[in-house]
């Protein structure tokens, strides 16, 4: 169900032949009442075209209609690609209703190529003929790219849902957003504070996902709030924060999901940062994630604290190294800033497991965060050595 | 020759038994008439204690010996690690004459385990009795650790040598120095004209090179300057000129030397940034060669322009798109911020040659930089998940 498990949207997924694999590659999303709309985009220098067009159009802070297509990414293709965004949004709303400023529109693909507008325009009143409430997995299923599964999440709140669908697999280290994402709830919400809800509840965990510490030009997490379901969300209200909880729990599950399915990836890594200051928390859990040493000896099994002592001290936060411990699949490897010795054998069966834990305390005050990412092993270089050309 | 190419110093390199491999694991460098000397050293927050031992022992800015063991990197040891590398230096002393606190002192290997300075201590008497003027290679050979050759460099000047070996394959992203190197001149040079020359003719060189954006812990760039050939380098001379030519040029060969024999590399990439603006140019630069995705494009020979302008937007400097133009194996790919038609097959052709160029243009000042890194390929893999343990 994903995106149309709460009240008030539905959705569908189409082969536009954008793609040359032959599979669906355009999706709508549509909110039939309007609803409250946020957005998170890439802080990349080069933002896509459909992400400038998206921050244009949710300034109004409310969205009808989400237009997704795979197969190109409409970045760095300047002017023409704005005019193809634009073009797109005014021919979903001719398709579906509503206005053309009501429209979001997400591109994801290969980087240079202009979308196939001919092809695009030419689907999409079949997509709008197959808007359905139970569309949301055929839309999951029309935003992957090289990604083998789709990434679906709901969560049940007290009297409204969360639903939520995103792709992602290579290029990912988003600064304030990630890959495509896109959150649904039939709560009721202001703009104003869905925006901030989202800021909280969902930015941190998006952010603090890398596969690769690759930002892509399109990296886009749209939330949109039907309020079908009645429960309001005042600021401050008991409401606002068990919505917030079911976004952060939403946004983890599909994170999880990236995680395991980012391109060549066998294990998912957390990587949490206890005792530290001043955002440095978050710097040092990204480098510790993002270190190809680290990742490399995630994925031969080995056991190698010395690699997570070397990305903690290049993290370029300043550490005091006499209050540092490391924990390395719950097993105490550095104590004050030293190497112990601890049970290898134990610790690398630790490592088969799925899901491998690194904690990291640096001792110097009460700021937490975490990252998460994968290991990195032979099929993300063969991906990648061979994607595109 | 190397590092005893130049007048006064002579160098050994024997086996100590400090790797498991059997191989050289133990060098001494010697200017017996003593030396100016000057150090880069890492700015990881974990310093080794060799690192902290070396950095004690050039305040005076003269030193008269160099030792280096493989095998064990004295990192991440403690209060133990720093006597285990003071104790060394004391060793050498004896061994060779002069004072404890002239030695400088070098260490790699694996990260966590103390030096075996029983073994290290017993073949000291050996390496001393065998320091000749012609040891150059065999103190290149002996800090090695998994390169797969070793890395040497002679620069004849007017009147003066420049000679240097350098060792280092992964964990290489140096942010004030690398790995471990060493230069050699017989030009006589104050130990502070020779830290100014080697801040400005070496330290960019080293500071340009990634392999896998790991800083390590023991990164150690040493120059010595014997004196013995009487050009005398004043500040501000023609000599001083000459001299800083001379090293640029030695640390640019130990540099592109390590670039190809970086674990698992198939090519050296270079990546030029031109029209930069206050410190941005490097910035972009080591962005561009530290990203994953162009590393395998780069080993795939997949002519992937869009992967380029990703990691220069992601760099986290200012830039204006319009103004950015991005050249590949000497195609123009991208102009103003937009992807441009270029021929692939010839491109994809320039792209198997060894030497790989990127240039980037940010059109913003007129500051340049080069970063010089290598692909990523399946034996890089291979090599960090199968290291250690």
């Amino acid at each position: 169900m994903s995106v149309t498990a709460p009240a008030g949207f539905r959705a569908s997924g189409v082969i536009a032949g954008l793609k040359e694999s032959g599979r669906p590659d355009l999706g709508l999303l549509v909110a039939d009442g309007g609803a409250s709309a946020a957005g998170l985009f890439t802080t990349n220098a080069f933002p896509a075209a459909p992400v400038t067009v998206s921050q244009r159009h949710l300034l109004s802070g409310r969205a009808h209609t989400v237009v997704v297509n795979s197969g190109q990414a409409n970045a760095a293709t300047g002017e023409a690609g704005i005019e193809d965004s634009l073009g797109t949004c005014a021919a979903v709303a001719e398709a579906v209703g509503g206005e053309a400023d009501d429209v979001l529109v997400c591109s994801t693909g290969v980087i240079g190529p202009r979308v196939k507008m001919i092809e695009l325009t030419a689907a999409l009143p079949g997509a709008a003929g197959e808007l359905a409430v139970d569309g949301g997995s055929r839309f999951a299923q029309a935003i992957l790219t090289t990604d083998t599964v789709s990434k679906e999440t709901v969560v049940q709140g007290e009297g409204f849902a969360v639903g939520g669908c995103a792709k992602g697999v290579g290029m990912i280290a988003p600064r304030l957003a990630t890959m495509l994402a896109f959150l649904t709830t039939d709560a009721e919400v202001e703009p104003a504070i869905l925006d901030a809800a989202m800021r909280r509840a969902v930015a941190p965990v998006f952010n603090g996902l890398t596969v690769d510490d690759c930002t892509s030009t399109n990296d886009t997490v749209l939330l949109l709030a039907s309020g079908a379901s009645g429960v309001r969300c005042e600021g401050g209200s008991p409401e606002l924060a068990a919505l917030e909880a079911a976004l952060a729990e939403a946004a983890r599950d599909l994170v999880h999901q990236i995680q395991v399915d980012a391109e060549g990836a066998t294990k998912a890594v957390a990587v949490q940062v206890t005792g530290g200051l001043g955002g440095d928390a978050a710097s040092v859990a990204r480098a510790v994630a993002s270190s190809m040493l680290v990742k490399t000896a995630v994925f031969g099994g080995d056991p190698n604290p010395g690699r997570i002592l070397q990305a903690v001290g290049a993290s370029g936060v300043p550490i005091i190294p006499e209050r540092v411990s490391i924990d390395l699949a719950g097993h105490r490897v550095v104590t004050g800033g030293v190497m112990v010795s601890f049970d290898e054998h134990v610790c690398a069966e630790a490592l088969k497991e799925r899901d491998v834990a690194i904690e990291v305390d640096l001792g110097l005050g009460d700021e937490q965060a975490t990252a998460f990412g994968c290991d990195l092993g032979y099929e993300y270089v063969r991906i990648n050595a061979e994607y595109t050309t």
